[in-house]
C-alpha cells in the first residue's frame, strides 16, 4: 500500500476560498504575516518533506517501533536521519519568533505542517510535536540565564523537549503528583520521583534532550496548587549526564514509533521555571495549541484512513452494484455501492469540516496575539477557548471511529497489516486520551467555559458563527439548530444546572452531549461556509456535505432530546 | 490484570427469569429439553472449565500467537492441552444429535457456552467455534460413507474443521470464486486454487482437520450457481496427507490465537456434499446458527471489556467527583465520576439487552426444529430469521466501540497492552467483518427479509413483541416506537421503495439505518421485559436500565429521521 500523499491543494482551497485567511492574516501587525503566495509555497515544501521523507517510514516505525536496551532507546530506522533533515530545513521554528531563532510566520502554517506530519506518520511527529509548547513555556517563564542556554535550542528543534507531568497515582488528576524538588546550595532543585506516558522521554534523534517536570517543593501545600516546574536537560552545559533515567518503554496498542517512556528522578539537579508554586500555569499557557494540534492529528490521521479506503474502492470489485455499470457477469467498484459511498463521504465530512475549524482556530491563535484592536483580539480568545476543546474530543473520536469505518471497506483485508489500515485505527485510539482525555475536554467546556460565565461566551460565539452564515438554504438550517441550542442553554441548561434541587453531578451527566451538539453544530457552519464557496460545486464537496446532512447533523437533534431528557430526570 | 470470570447468575437470571427458556424448552418434543436445574448446572460446569482452562490462555495466545513454519502451525502454549480436554469433556457436541455422539442439549447451552468462551479467548474459540457449522453441513448433504468417517468425529470434535470459501477476488462476493475441481475416476475431485482468511486451517490442536471447500466443477456457468462443496481432509483414511498446504498465515489486528490460513489446494482428491451447484446452499443451511454465534461473540467480548473497566473503576481514584466520598484532600473512585458511570451503564445496557435476545434466539432454534404445532415453528423460522443479522451487525458494532469505550476509563493506562483491555478492542474488531460483514446483514434485513415480503414478516414480529410488551410505563414507550416504526415501513418505505421514479440503490442506502433502528426497538423489548421481571428492582439491573432509555434509545428517533430523509430526498 502506498504511504500517505498530502493533497495540499483541499487545504489550500479552505485556506484561501473558505477562510480568506492571507487577508485575515495580513490585517495584523506582526511578522506572522502571509500571502497567498507565501502560503501554498509552505504548503508545497511542507508536503514535499512529508510525502518524501517522513510518510515512507510509518510502516517499519510500527513494525520495528522504537527500542529499550539498558536506558537507551533506538529509534525505528530512518527516524534519526528525517528528524535531523528536518529540524536543519527549519520547520520546527516555523512559527517561532524571529528572535529565538524562528521564522514567524502563522500558527496556521505550522498546524497544516503538523497536520500532514500526523497523517504521514503519527509516531514519528509525536517527537517534534511537543516542540512548540516546550518553547513557548521557556519562552514565557524561564529565566534569562535559562532562555540563553535552551530557548534557541529548542525553537529551532535542535534539542528535543518532553513535558513531565503524569506519574503512577496521577493521571487526570495532576494535584496528586508526588515527585520532589529539593533545594540546593547552588539554587537548582534535586528532582525524585518517577514520572510515567513520557513521550520521547529518551531517544537517539537529538544530541540532547530538555525534559520540563512538575514537582513540588518541601512545605508547598498538597493538590495543584502545590506544584512548580523545573527543566532538566539529559546533558548539562559541561557535557556531564544527568540523573534522568529512562527505566523502561510501554507496550501499547499502537504508537510504536514514539517511546511511551518510564522516567525516574535520582535527586537531578533543575533550575526552576517561572514561579513556586505555578508550576501548572506555565503548562497550561500553552494547552490550547498542544489541543488544537491533537485535534489536528485526529483531522490527519482520518485523512489518511479516508484515502487508503478511497483508492482500495476504486480498485476492487465485488457484486454488482444497484445502478452500477458493470458488464453482465462481472462486479462493480466497491465504491459504487452505497454503504461503501455512504463510509467515504461522511469520513470526507468531518475531515473537511474539521479543518474548516481547525485553520480558523489557528487564525484565531494568531489574532488573539497580534490584532491591534482589543476587542477583536478579545473575541478571538473566546473563540480558541470554547472550539479548541470541541475539536480535540470530537475529531479525534471520529479519526478512530472514522479509520475504524474506513477499515470495513476492505473488508477481511482491512484486519490484515499488509494494508496500513489497521494501524491507523491503533495509532489514533490514542489521541482520544492524552493531552486531557475527551472527557475531560466536554467538563471544560461546559463547566469552564459554558456555565461559569453563565453561558455569555459561548451564546456569543454562536451569535457570531450566525452573523456568517448567509442565506442559503443550509444557512436556515444551521440557523435553526444555533437557535434551538441557545434557546435551550438559556431556558433549560442555566436554570436546570442552578436549581437549589439540581443533583451536583447533573452538569457533568450532561458534558459529553453538550460538547458533541456543539461540535453538530459547527460542522454545520463549516459545510454552510463550504457550500457557498465558489467553486465547491464540484462532485469533490458536494458527496461529502451532502453526507453531512444526511448522515451527521441528526446526531444533534438526538444529543438534544438526551440532555433534555437529562434535565427532566 | 485477572482473566475473565463468567457470571453465571446473571446469565441464569435471564435464562430461567426473563425468558423462562426451560418452560419454553420443556414443551418441545424431543431430546432438547433441560429444566432449570440441568441449565445452571450446564452452565456452572462450562462457566468453570471457561474461567480455569480457557481464560489463562488469553494473553500468550495475543502475545505469542499462532507460528506459521515450514507449512505447519504451532499453537500458543497451552491451547492444544485445553482444546483436547474441552472436546474429551464433551463440550463440543452438547447440542449435536445423540446418535452422533453428541448430548442432545438445547441450542440455547451452546450459546451459553461459546458466549463465555468468547469473552474469555476469543482467538482459541474459534477452533471449535466452527465445528457445529460443519457438523451439520455433514449431516444434512454428505453421503453415508462420508458421513461414517466423519460425522462423529465432526461431532465430538475430536477432529476439527474449516470452512474453505473466500478468495482473493472473491470476499463477500463469493460468486466469483475460481477454485477447481476435476472429476477422477474413482469418483471423487481434484480441488485446484488458493483459499485465504481460512480460520484454523492449520494447527496442531487435533491429529486431523476436516476442509470443506467452495469450488467450480468443469463447464458450470459462472457467479454462485456454479458452486459446489467438497470435503477434503488433512489425513485420509489410510494415513497419507492430502495435496493441502497451508502456504502462510496472515498477520493480523488482532486475534493472534486464531491462524488466518492462505491454503492451497493441488490437485487435492475430494468428495463432493450434497448435490452438483448447491455449494452455497450446503452452507447456508448453517448460516443463522453461525450468525447468532458471532453475535454472541460481540455479547462476550463487550462483557469482557466491561468486566475490566468496572474492576479498574473500583480501585482507582482520581479527583473529586460531583457529590463524591471522598475525604477532604482524597480523590474520589472513577467509578462515582459520571462520565465513567456512563460508560459502564450503557454497556451494560447492550450486554444485558444483547443475551435477552441472543438467548431468546437460541430458544427458538430449537423451537424452530422440534415443536410441535406448524405454526408456532413457522414463528420461529421467522423470528431467526429477522432478529439473526441484526444480532450479528449490532452487537458486533457495540463489541468493538464498547470496547473502546471500555478501554478509556483507564486513561493513558488503557492503551499499555499489559491491562489487557487494548487486546479486546483489537480482537473484536475482526467480528464486524466475518461471517457476513456488518453491511451485508443490514442489506440482508432489509432487501432479502423486509421488501421482499412486503414487510409482512417483519411486521408480524414486531406485533408479537409488542403483544408481550405489558403496561408499564417503559412498555409504552417501546410501544410509541413500534408503533412509529410500522407506520414508516407501511406508509412511506414500502411505497417510497416500490415507487417507479425510486432510484435503483434506495433500499441500500437506507438499510444501515434501517438494521439500528430495528435493533433499537429489540433493545427496548428486552428492557421492557428485564424492567418488569420480579427481581430485576435491583441496583444490578437498574443503572443499566435507566442507561438504555437515556443514553440509547434515543438513537431510535435518529434513524427515523435520516430514513425519512433519505426518502425525501
Amino acid at each position: 500500500m502506498n504511504p500517505f500523499q498530502p493533497r495540499t491543494d483541499d487545504m489550500m482551497f479552505i485556506l484561501q476560498q473558505v477562510l480568506q485567511a492571507p487577508q485575515q492574516l495580513q490585517a495584523l501587525a506582526s511578522d506572522t504575516e502571509a500571502d497567498t503566495d507565501l502560503m501554498q509555497q509552505v504548503l508545497e515544501e511542507s508536503g514535499k518533506f512529508v510525502a518524501e521523507v517522513v510518510a515512507p517510514l510509518n510502516r517499519d516505525g510500527d513494525e520495528i517501533g522504537a527500542q529499550w536496551k539498558d536506558g537507551a532507546v533506538t529509534m525505528p530506522p530512518g527516524f534519526r536521519e528525517a528528524y535531523q533533515a528536518f529540524w536543519q530545513a527549519g520547520w520546527p521554528a516555523l512559527a517561532c519568533a524571529p528572535e529565538d531563532g524562528g521564522q514567524g510566520l502563522p500558527a496556521v502554517l505550522e498546524a497544516t505542517l503538523y497536520e500532514m506530519l500526523s497523517a504521514a506518520n503519527h509516531g514519528w511527529t509525536m517527537a517534534p510535536g511537543l516542540l512548540h509548547g516546550a518553547y513557548e513555556c521557556i519562552r514565557h517563564h524561564a529565566s534569562d540565564e535559562l532562555k540563553a542556554t535552551y530557548l534557541e535550542k529548542v525553537a529551532t528543534g535542535e534539542w528535543l523537549a518532553t513535558m513531565c507531568l503524569t506519574e503512577p497515582h496521577a493521571g487526570s488528576d495532576l494535584g496528586l503528583c508526588r515527585t520532589k524538588a529539593v533545594p540546593l546550595p547552588d539554587g537548582r532543585h534535586a528532582l525524585s520521583g518517577t514520572k510515567i506516558f513520557i513521550s520521547g522521554g529518551e531517544h537517539d534523534l537529538t544530541d540532547n534532550i530538555v525534559h520540563l517536570v512538575l514537582a513540588r517543593l518541601p512545605d508547598s501545600p498538597p493538590g495543584p496548587k502545590g506544584l512548580s516546574l523545573f527543566l532538566v536537560p539529559k546533558f548539562y552545559a559541561d557535557g556531564s549526564r544527568s540523573a534522568v533515567v529512562c527505566e523502561r518503554i510501554e507496550e501499547k496498542m499502537g504508537l510504536h514509533g514514539s517511546p511511551t517512556c518510564v522516567m525516574r528522578f535520582d535527586e537531578a539537579a533543575a533550575w526552576i521555571v517561572g514561579e513556586p508554586g505555578k508550576g501548572l500555569n506555565a503548562m497550561f499557557v500553552m494547552m490550547n495549541a498542544a489541543r488544537l494540534h491533537v485535534g489536528l492529528q485526529g483531522i490527519g490521521l482520518l485523512e489518511a484512513a479516508w484515502q487508503k479506503a478511497d483508492a482500495y474502492a476504486k480498485e476492487r470489485r465485488q457484486m454488482r452494484a444497484p445502478g452500477g455499470s458493470a458488464k453482465a457477469g462481472e462486479a462493480d467498484l466497491i465504491e459504487q455501492h452505497p454503504a461503501v459511498r455512504r463510509i467515504l463521504d461522511t469520513q470526507r465530512a468531518w475531515i473537511d469540516a474539521g479543518r474548516v475549524m481547525a485553520y480558523r482556530t489557528a487564525v484565531e491563535l494568531d489574532i488573539a496575539r497580534h490584532h491591534p484592536e482589543p476587542q477583536r483580539r478579545e473575541a478571538a480568545h473566546r473563540w480558541c477557548a470554547l472550539v479548541t476543546p470541541v475539536l480535540k474530543a470530537a475529531w479525534t473520536d471520529q479519526a478512530f471511529h472514522g479509520a475504524s469505518a474506513c477499515l470495513q471497506v476492505f473488508g477481511g483485508h482491512g484486519y490484515v497489516r499488509e494494508w496500513g489500515i489497521e494501524q491507523i485505527v491503533r495509532d489514533s485510539r490514542v489521541a482520544m486520551i492524552y493531552e486531557g482525555t475527551n472527557e475531560i475536554q466536554a467538563i471544560d467546556l461546559l463547566l469552564r467555559k459554558t456555565l461559569a460565565d453563565a453561558g455569555s461566551g459561548l451564546l456569543g460565539l454562536l451569535d457570531a458563527l450566525d452573523a456568517e452564515l448567509g442565506e442559503s438554504p443550509q444557512a436556515l438550517r444551521a440557523r435553526a439548530g444555533l437557535s434551538r441550542f441557545a434557546g435551550f442553554v438559556r431556558e433549560r441548561l442555566l436554570p436546570g444546572t442552578r436549581s437549589d434541587s439540581a443533583a451536583a453531578d447533573l452538569p457533568q451527566r450532561l458534558a459529553d452531549d453538550f460538547l458533541r451538539a456543539v461540535a453538530m453544530l459547527l460542522m454545520a457552519w463549516a459545510w454552510t461556509r463550504i457550500g457557498t464557496t465558489p467553486g465547491a460545486d464540484t462532485a469533490r464537496w458536494q458527496g461529502a456535505r451532502a453526507a453531512f446532512w444526511l448522515r451527521v447533523w441528526p446526531e444533534f437533534e438526538m444529543r438534544m432530546a438526551m440532555m433534555d431528557e437529562t434535565l427532566a430526570a
